[in-house]
């Protein structure tokens, strides 16, 4: 593991850092908050589409809370990169920038578009044994298609990511247009196999005992065509699945959206995560 | 003037506007946090070498304090952009992006340098025309090259900004490279004409009934050749100017810095101008 930069921040240590990952086949890099205190609860942020690992700690002005409440927070990056793929670097909702947190069943995808084994097996392994972190208490939040990651990452492990949270989240990738794009693209046609990635679904098929907080702006350009909060909210009530969906007026689906926002899901993981 | 984009950020709004500026003779850029609290005190953000007016709103992370405490904040682009002139993008430390917040005179920089006036005259008077904000209640605060415009706009205009502070500021550009660079390019190589663009020099001549409050950063890069705080040190002991000058341990030039501190700075601008 390679330290690209470690910067001191609200008492803590914003670092960046790159490695050799097993699973994606190429050189993968995120942000780790953490604060000072030891043996941090470890909270996993999945970011949107064309984020990197660098633009939540850039702009969701998470670290001055997350040192309070003792918490680590680890980003990483949206997809592998620089791969030379065909098509990798096409569109900017798929390929680069775009892994959906997935593991891509389809050629040329396969062999490195991996994100879901990384984020959950290869990654928080690496952070565990690097840094000082608490593996047995974990959370897991996003936005937007990161949102759609940590949904489903969590409702697929809860026994790792006790605690779950999302802004803005694709709730149900099989029935947007982002998302139909990416299940079809890395997992081919048949749309069983995207079942396992479309957190209505998943909610349906096994809810979770945690608490989901989901919240969302009413201004936000994607509500409508991407989002679809109300998939969610029936899914939930359906299945049993305990949900606090807030809808914020005048907000979008911006990072000033999260800025606003971001101390109330700390705290939401931190009353979980008993810190 | 143009709104470039409005988004709601922690009850307020983050807004991004253009217009043409009489005094530096092209469009202008600026950014603007605006609480929901009408009339609001004005507190002005000048940014550094190679930031534009985007810096900070993105970085900071000042948005939700500002909001409760019911402050502006206006963030000034760094310099005039796009004119042609020739040098103008050579260097990160001199011309596009680097105004230095001074009025030039020296060609080709003295018809559209003039950011001095530009922030004291024109943009305060165009805000206070279009938004809800009090012009009787300013304060200004900045960052490294803007550490040096906030503390240098205020000693030559006490009764406009009748608060400030500043996060690694240049102190004494008459003893760094950087601002003998600029100093000299922007006025030429009479020395004297520089007094009044260096806070030391200024501190002397006409300390300020304020309380001065500046942060630096021990792992500061720029500390031992650029920034100098002992100077500024040295000048207010000398002259009476009051000055909380805090060195913190560990930490370096960046946003991360400022993110750090900028509660402690938003509440001595609220304190001062008894919001």
């Amino acid at each position: 593991m390679d330290i690209l930069s470690e910067q001191k921040c609200c008492g803590g240590v914003q670092g960046f850092y790159a490695h050799e990952s097993d699973i994606c086949g190429c050189v993968m890099k995120f942000a780790l908050f953490l604060p000072q205190k030891p043996n941090a609860p470890l909270l996993t942020w999945l970011s949107g589409l064309t984020c990197t690992q660098e633009t939540f700690a850039i702009k969701a002005g998470a670290q001055r809370i997350a040192a309070e409440l003792g918490i680590a927070i680890l980003a990483p990056d949206t997809s592998p990169r620089g791969l030379g793929l065909p098509g990798e670097d096409d569109d900017w909702d798929f390929g680069t920038g775009a892994g959906f947190y997935l593991d891509a069943t389809r050629s040329p995808w396969d062999k490195n578009y991996r994100m879901q084994s990384y984020i959950v097996e290869e990654l928080s392994r690496l952070v565990a044994a690097n840094f000082s972190v608490d593996k047995e208490r974990q959370g897991i939040f996003g936005h937007s298609m990161g949102g759609h990651g940590a949904l489903s990452l969590h409702l697929k492990n809860p026994q790792i990511y006790r605690s779950v949270s999302a802004f803005a989240p694709i709730v149900a990738p099989m029935q947007c247009p982002w998302g139909e794009k990416a299940l079809s693209g890395y997992l081919g046609d048949d749309r069983d196999t995207w079942r396992m990635y479309d957190s209505c679904e998943l909610v349906r098929a096994q809810p979770s005992k945690a608490s989901m907080l989901v919240d969302q702006g009413d201004k936000d350009q994607f509500l409508e065509e991407q989002l679809k909060p109300h998939l969610l909210e029936q899914a939930c009530r359906e299945s049993g699945q305990a949900l606090n969906l807030r809808t914020h007026s005048g907000y979008d689906h911006s990072y000033y959206f999260i800025q606003t926002f971001i101390e109330d899901h700390l705290h939401h993981h931190a009353k979980a995560l008993a810190v």
